[in-house]
C-alpha cells in the first residue's frame, strides 16, 4: 500500500469514527430511527473474543432500544471450505449464546441466511450493479486472490461483498456494527443502495428502496488466544462461552506466561502476560494496569488464578442460562423458526418493492 | 484457438450430435422420461428467426409429450445493459407468442425468472461449486471480458453460467434444446449437478438431488436479417411474429437483393438473395433450390412477392391467435401467474431437498 492510499484510509477511518460517535449520540436520543444488521458465520462455538468484540455491544444496542436483525450466515461457511461441518449444531449453539447473552428473541430477529429465499434473490439485481473489477478490489476478495497457495477461489467468495450487501439491505438496516477492516463492505452496500436508486428507480417516489447504511465502529482492542497468538478454534487457544468453570480453569492452566514473577501490563514487551491481564480486566470491568498491580509478585500462578476467577464469575450467569436453553432443543427450534418467519416477511416485502421499482410486476 | 482445441471441440460436437439423435429416438419411444427447460430473454418481440431457430422445435417437443418449462429470463436483460426497458410489455409479448404458437399453458409451465425466489437462491450453493477461473473461461463471459471497448463487465454477467445452471436445475430438467454455441453452458450445469452430489450429498440416498442435463442440439441453419447481416431488432431487419401482413410486405420491399435477375440458391455467392429464398423455403416447407428455380428470372421483385406470400401465409394462423390473446390482458396475466405458481412449487420442493442434502434444516 502506498503512502497516499494510507493517508486516504486514515482520513476515511477518522470520518467513520466521528460518524460513529455522532450515531451513538443519536441512539441515546432516539433509538427508533435505527435498524441494525449484524451476525456470525456458524463455523464454531462463540468464545470470549466474540463476547468482548461484538456480542456485548449487540446486547448494549438492543437494550438501548435499537431494532436488531441477527443473521446466522450459514452460506458464508462454504465460501472458503468444502463442507458445511456440523452446521445444525453450530447454528443452534449461536442461537443459545445469543439468547443467554440477553438478546430477547421477541425483539431481536434471529435468522439463518439459507432460510430466506427473497433475501438471496436480491443477489441477482445487486450483482448487476457491481462490476467484476470492483469485486476483485474488495479487500476480503483481494486477499483471497493474492493467497495463491490455497484452494482456487470459489464464485461464492468472489461475490461475497454482494451477499453481504443483500444481508444488510434486505431488512433496510441503516446501521452495521463493524471493526475497521469491514468498512469497505459497508461502503459496497452504500454504493449498491445508491446505484439501485439511480438505475432502477423507486417503488415509492418519496424515498429510495434502500437506505445507505452507516458503519458503527466497535471498540478495537482485540484479545489474543491463550498462547499469545490470534484466537482460533483450531488452535484450541480460546475459552468458549459455553465451557464449564472447570474446563476454563484447565485451559487457563496451559496459558503461556513468562519467567518474570512480577506481573505488569506492557502489551508490547510482554504480550502473553498482558493479554491475560487484559482479559481479567475486561471481565472485571477494571483498568488492566490496576489489575496487574494487584497481582504484583504473584507470578504466572497468581495471574492465572485471578483470570480464571474473573472469567468464571463474569460468565457464570451466561453459562447457567445457556445450559438451560440448550436443554430444550424444541425451544431453540421455535426461536429460530419464529425469527426466520419474521425475516421472510420482511424480505418478501422488500422484494416486492424491488420488483415494483424494476417494473418486474406481472 | 489452437488446432488441438479445435479438434477437441469437433469431437465434443460429434458426441453431442450423436447423443441428440439418441435422445430424439428415446423421446419418440417414451417422452415421459424427459423434462425440458428452455426460454428467452425478454429484450424484444420474437421474430421469424426465433420461430425457425427455437419456437417451432419447442412446439414439436411439447406436442410429442415432453414436459416443458419455459423461462422468461428477465434478470438476464440486465446482465449487459443498464435498464430493463419496457419489460412488462416484452414479457407479455413472449407469453402471447408462446401460446399462439401452440404451447399449451396448462401443460407447459411459462414463468418469469424474477418471480421464483427459491430458484434464485440456488445461485449461492451453486456459486460455491464453481471457481473464479471457471467462470472466466466460460465462452460467453470470456468474450465479454475480451471485449474491452465496452462497458465494464457486471457481476451478473460474470456469474451468468451459474444463473443458467440454476434455471436448468431448479426444475430438474434433464434436457435443454440449444445451439452448439451453448454446449459449454450445459457442460457447466452438468459439472454443478455432479459436484453438488459429491460435496453436499443427497436428500434421498438412492439418487442425486440434481440430474445431469443433456443438450438437445437444434438444427443450425440460421436465417439472416433482411439486409443480409445478422438479425437484430436494433437494425430493423427482422420480421416480428406479431407483425401484420402489410407490415411484413413493407419490410420485405426494403430487403436487399442483387442486380442479377435470375434467382438462384447460392448462399456463399449470393447471401442476401439466398437468405430470402431460404426464408420462403422454410415457410413453405420446401427445398430452397426448387423455390429458386420456380422464381427463375422473376428477379428481386418476384422473389420478394413469393417470400411475402409465404411468410404471411405461414404466420396467418399464428397472428390471428396472437391478436386474440393480446386483446385479453387479463388472460395473459392469469397464464403467467399460474406458471409462476407452478414454478414456485417446484423450486420450493427442490430447495427443500438442497437444504436436506446440505444439512441446513433448522
Amino acid at each position: 500500500m502506498d503512502a497516499e492510499t494510507m493517508v486516504e484510509l486514515d482520513a476515511s477511518l477518522a470520518r467513520s469514527t466521528a460518524r460513529s460517535h455522532e450515531i451513538e449520540r443519536a441512539i441515546a436520543k432516539d433509538p427508533s430511527q435505527f435498524r441494525i444488521l449484524t451476525g456470525d458465520r456458524p463455523t464454531g462455538n462463540l468464545h470470549i473474543g466474540h463476547w468482548f468484540g461484538s456480542l456485548e455491544n449487540r446486547v448494549r444496542l438492543a437494550d438501548a432500544g435499537v431494532e436488531t436483525f441477527l443473521i446466522i450466515a450459514d452460506y458464508q461457511v462454504i465460501t472458503d471450505r468444502d463442507g458445511v461441518g456440523p452446521i445444525r449444531d453450530r447454528v443452534y449453539s449461536l442461537v443459545a449464546d445469543y439468547v443467554a447473552a440477553g438478546l430477547d428473541p421477541e425483539k431481536v430477529t434471529i435468522f439463518t441466511h439459507s432460510s430466506v429465499p427473497a433475501l438471496n434473490q436480491l443477489m441477482l439485481p445487486f450483482l448487476s450493479l457491481v462490476t467484476d473489477a470492483e469485486l476483485r478490489r474488495n479487500p476480503t476478495v483481494k486477499s483471497e486472490l493474492d493467497d495463491t497457495g490455497e484452494r482456487p477461489m470459489s464464485g461464492l467468495m468472489l461475490t461475497y461483498p454482494v451477499h453481504q450487501t443483500a444481508d444488510i439491505l434486505f431488512c433496510k438496516a441503516n446501521l452495521v456494527p463493524v471493526g475497521k477492516d469491514q468498512l469497505p463492505h459497508i461502503e459496497q452496500a452504500r454504493i449498491v443502495a445508491r446505484r439501485f436508486d439511480e438505475r432502477y428507480g423507486r417503488a415509492d417516489a418519496t424515498h429510495p428502496v434502500f437506505p445507505e447504511p452507516d458503519a458503527l465502529l466497535s471498540r478495537s482492542g482485540t484479545i489474543l488466544g491463550l498462547d499469545g497468538t490470534k484466537m482460533s478454534k483450531s488452535k484450541g487457544n480460546t475459552i468458549e462461552l459455553g465451557m464449564t468453570a472447570d474446563e476454563t480453569a484447565k485451559l487457563l492452566k496451559r496459558a503461556v506466561t513468562d519467567s518474570n514473577r512480577h506481573i505488569t501490563y506492557e502489551p508490547a514487551e510482554r504480550p502473553e502476560v498482558s493479554n491475560l491481564v487484559s482479559l481479567a480486566a475486561l471481565c472485571l470491568d477494571r483498568d488492566p494496569v490496576d489489575v496487574a498491580a494487584e497481582i504484583g509478585d504473584g507470578g504466572g500462578g497468581g495471574l492465572k488464578k485471578l483470570v480464571t476467577e474473573a472469567v468464571n464469575e463474569r460468565f457464570a450467569g451466561h453459562r447457567a442460562r445457556r445450559a438451560e436453553i440448550v436443554a430444550d432443543p424444541g425451544q431453540l427450534q421455535a426461536i429460530l423458526a419464529d425469527g426466520n418467519r419474521r425475516a421472510n416477511d420482511i424480505a418478501d416485502a422488500t422484494l416486492d418493492e424491488v420488483r415494483a421499482a424494476m417494473r418486474m410486476e406481472y
